[in-house]
C-alpha cells in the first residue's frame, strides 16, 4: 500500500511536469514526458483523434509554439494505479477562472520513469472554481 | 504479437457490449463490464468527474433510466495495451448523424474479463461522418 501511494506521488509529480510543459511551451520536456515506446495519443479539446508519435508531436509543436498568454492550471489531480498502469484525473483552468476543462492522463511505466500514453481533455458545462474543484476528491 | 492482437480484439469486444448496454439501458450488463475491484471513474460529456462504483454507478442508473430515443454508435474503436491495461479510442454519433463526440475508454483484467475502469467523451468541434471516421485509423 505504501508502494502504491509512492508511486501515485511519482505519477503526480509526472503530471504536474505536464502542464509545466505546456505553460513553459518546453516541447522538449513534453518530449521526454510522453512515452517512448508505448502507443501514445490525444484527444485535445474538440479536436480529433491523434495517433502515435509522430501525429502527436506534430500538434504539440503547434500548440506549444503559440504562447496564448495564460497559465493552465491543474486543479484537484487525482492518481488511481490500474494494472501496470496509472490514470490522472483532474480539471484544467486559465489563470484564476474557475476550471473549464475536466482531463483524464494516462500513463505507463517506461524503465524507472512513469511517462504519458494518452491525454484527454474536454469541456465543462459548468466550470468549477479552484477551491470547489478540490473539495470534490 | 498474435497474443496482443487476440488481447485487442477482447478489449474491442467488451467496448461493443458498453455501448450495447447503454443503448438497451441494461445496467446490470453495465455493473459487468465495469471493474469490480479495480478503481472506477466515469467523465460523461459536460460533467464533473464521478469517482468510485458508488458515484458511477448512481449516475448510470440515471441515465439508463431515460431511454434516449437514438442509438449511440461507436465509430471506428482503436485499441491500444498499455502495461496490463489497455485503451479504447472511438468516436461516438447518434443515429446515423456524424460522431459529435470523441471518447477514451480504459480497461483492465479481472480474473479472465476485461473490466472498464475509466469513460470520457467530450464534444468534437466538426463532427466526423461515420465514413470518414473510419478512414482516420
Amino acid at each position: 500500500m505504501a508502494d502504491d501511494e509512492n508511486e501515485k506521488l511519482a505519477v503526480l509529480a509526472v503530471n504536474a511536469r505536464f502542464y509545466r510543459a505546456f505553460n513553459e511551451g518546453d516541447l522538449i520536456a513534453m518530449e521526454r514526458i510522453w512515452a517512448a515506446n508505448a502507443p501514445v495519443a490525444c484527444l485535445h479539446p474538440g479536436e480529433a483523434l491523434l495517433c502515435g508519435r509522430s501525429a502527436v508531436f506534430h500538434r504539440w509543436q503547434e500548440i506549444l509554439a503559440y504562447r496564448p498568454g495564460f497559465t493552465l492550471r491543474c486543479d484537484s489531480p487525482t492518481a488511481q494505479l490500474v494494472g501496470t498502469a496509472a490514470i490522472v484525473y483532474c480539471y484544467e483552468g486559465s489563470n484564476e477562472h474557475p476550471a473549464h476543462l475536466a482531463a483524464t492522463n494516462v500513463f505507463v511505466r517506461e524503465g524507472s520513469d512513469w511517462r504519458m500514453v494518452h491525454h484527454q481533455a474536454g469541456p465543462l458545462a459548468d466550470p468549477i472554481p479552484r477551491r470547489r474543484a478540490s473539495e470534490l476528491n
